[in-house]
């Protein structure tokens, strides 16, 4: 199992104390719907659909992998405006699947377009005849694997029967465990704020926790809001939020070919028009997202494969923005690093190593380096304080707080990451099995 | 443990068959000594000198980091033309600790210089007078503890008293021993070739088996020789093969500060001279070299931390140089690679994955994978021939070999490392109790 949440929540973390399951409930202008098309040979539900009946603006930021699954290709390819409908299927990436992955995209496209164009004229004033380039996929699961295009068909009829339009936490918390694979816990998360005098509402959920690391929009999360937002206001919101947020995480420094993060804007909050991403009443909004994201982004390696404690390394100082990520990640991503925080180890030998790896300009009659408050090196020395013993007794917290300053620059990063232990390599050494 | 080796050689590995435990005997010039300095708290031999009685041409490379332990700084900073010893001692990096740490160095050397000055007047025809900057150190640990000056200075006189004119296969093994630190196996190798009609011997150590990614010479690596090579030969053939052998190795992706791989050359060898290092006469040298440096690298990987899997990853078909090493890592470096192996799970989704994630470019219409002499994947497409049951099996040999071809080019990398097994988490997340 992963963190435990609900208990890290109550008892140690600092960072997730105050991002507890919320209660999402209804967001106008977007159902749920969410099937089990039995891919994993079990009940559990594994087809999860967001519907927006009116059309939504939207935003994504995809993988960097150079190998792109095939439901990233197919979002990639759709020349749209609005979406109607994001379907997200666990158990099978769609990845390294070829023509007949591509082709079961845009076979289970058609299907939902045909079944919502009927739902449109059944329930709608003025339907809309929905295209199949008006649905976006979030796959994940296996790579390689021949994707499950009859399973998923036959499941749309009862995908579309289930679309209620008034939503409840249940509903969410449904489609939250319904995206899951080897994740242990549900990631959800909201935020309310204004724009001018209107409130609006951004609602999250995520999953994630193996196979994640930064090389942009990384594991799989999707923001709902009812804010009335451009698709190019989105995109600029979505890539200017993403680079501390889900990009600032990293569980085992592996990158998925099918990781995506979007947004969609019912735009149903009654608000005055904004033309743009810098307009001044966005402020809320921009700080909002940011929030939201983050805490999706803390969930995941909260939850990463086998986790024990939550690290935060935040690195001041630095010449460049690019080197202060640089040895953020060269800590983060460290195996020497993660195993002595999972022995509950203050091994800060195994951080200078790191810092020292990452070949970023360090100043080392500067440098300083920080376990929460404690300060274990001071101008390149290790500190006349330190003491080991209490070192040890923080190191037993299951929030972790790594701190580095390393004395050339005023830039500075923060990155976040868990703990590596046996359970990973367990988890990971029979995936399949 | 790591691999055993010798079970490895005698049954299954191709790799190093042919490279079980040579008998190294003596090599002209060159004397070794042994002795316990306490440094574990045990009786375990941890100080291992090499004396030049009448010095020795050397070259070295260095670790890339940027932090440098103090070893390496006062290596560096030492201008000689030849050195008369080489002092190796574990358990402590000497890095990470200041002034102290390079004073201890300075210490030592006096120590050293003073007694083997001695030795020399009292053995030699000619004595030289030692001088500290003849001196190069090894140092390998643990990072930011004090280091142990006295101790060592203390059991200078029985190293020196230890030192014999003629050495044999014991005295080798036992420095191969007595450089360990996490090693479960004492790493030597030799080869002998010709200079022209005159045989040369070349005789190694390494040790290393955690902290290993090659941004330079990678852990810690001895070659001596009794050709007769200038300095700036040996730092040419040092540097040109130090690229495919202890460069190609990854245990974990992670680099000491500490790192070294020296050449040493007596000189006593009767060959003609040699001007160059393009002299036609030293193609078998050449050779030779790169065969005992990629011996010692591979028995490296083979015993790295917990390792049950010796993998070599061969990338062909790469648009440059540099992105077929990029590839090659990406997928020795990958937790997910790595612990698949280790399950025995022929799961190649996480080579694409890992292939992917490199950034290198490929060409996916040509892209192939195969797993020892099984074709996986073919033009870019899983190969019609596979066979997963078949493949499991193939799974389950000690010595695993990917090849991938990216189709874009010519250039090639094979890169070595070893699975991820929970037996690393458990070396590494109590190594300092």
């Amino acid at each position: 199992m992963g963190i435990n949440l609900t208990n890290f929540l109550s008892s140690k973390s600092k960072n997730l104390k105050m991002i507890n399951y919320q209660d999402l409930d209804h967001l106008d202008g977007l159902s749920i719907s969410v099937v089990s098309a039995n891919l994993y040979g079990t009940s559990r539900d594994d087809l999860v659909m967001f519907y927006f009946r009116d059309g939504a603006n939207f935003a994504s930021v995809y993988t960097k992998s150079k190998i792109l699954s095939e439901n990233i290709k197919w979002n990639l390819n759709q020349k749209t405006k609005k979406i109607f409908s994001l379907l997200i299927n666990t158990r099978n990436a769609n990845s390294f699947t070829g023509e007949h992955g591509y082709k079961s995209m845009q076979n289970i496209a058609e299907a939902i377009a045909l079944e919502l164009t009927q739902k449109q004229k059944d329930d709608e004033e003025n339907p809309i005849t929905i295209k199949p380039k008006f649905i976006l996929f979030g796959c994940t699961g296996t790579i390689g694997e021949k994707f499950p295009v009859e399973k998923i068909i036959s499941q749309i009829p009862d995908l579309i029967k289930n679309i209620k339009y008034t939503q409840n936490k249940h509903v969410w918390m449904k489609a939250a465990l319904g995206i899951m694979t080897t994740d242990t816990e549900p990631k959800i998360s909201m935020e309310e704020c204004q724009i001018g005098k209107t409130s609006v509402k951004l609602y999250g959920i995520a999953k994630g926790s193996g196979m994640i690391h930064p090389n942009m929009a990384t594991t799989l999360g999707y923001v709902f809001t009812d804010a009335n937002l451009s698709n190019e206001i989105l995109k600029k919101l979505l890539q200017k939020n993403i680079e501390d947020t889900f990009n600032a995480i990293s569980c085992d420094g592996d990158t998925s070919t099918n990781d995506m993060v979007s947004i969609f804007s019912t735009g149903k909050a009654n608000h005055s028009k904004i033309l743009s991403a810098n307009d001044k009443k966005l402020r809320e909004f921009d700080l909002a997202l940011n929030k939201i994201l983050l805490n999706l982004a803390k969930r995941v390696v909260a939850d990463g494969e086998g986790a024990n404690k939550f690290i935060t390394v935040k690195v001041l100082g630095s010449k460049t923005d690019a080197d202060a990520k640089k040895i953020a990640f060269s800590i983060a991503n460290s195996p020497l690093v993660k195993t002595a925080i999972a022995g509950e180890d203050p091994n800060w030998g195994r951080i200078i190593m790191a810092i020292g790896k990452s070949e970023a300009e360090i100043n080392m009659s500067k440098l300083a380096l920080r376990f929460g408050n404690i300060n274990v090196v001071h101008k390149g020395k290790l500190h006349i304080s330190y003491d080991e013993t209490k070192t040890a007794e923080y190191m037993k917290n299951t929030d972790i707080e790594i701190c580095v300053n390393v004395g050339s620059g005023k830039k500075s990063f923060t990155a976040y990451t868990m703990d590596l232990t046996k359970k990973y390599i367990e988890i990971n050494t029979d995936y399949r099995s």
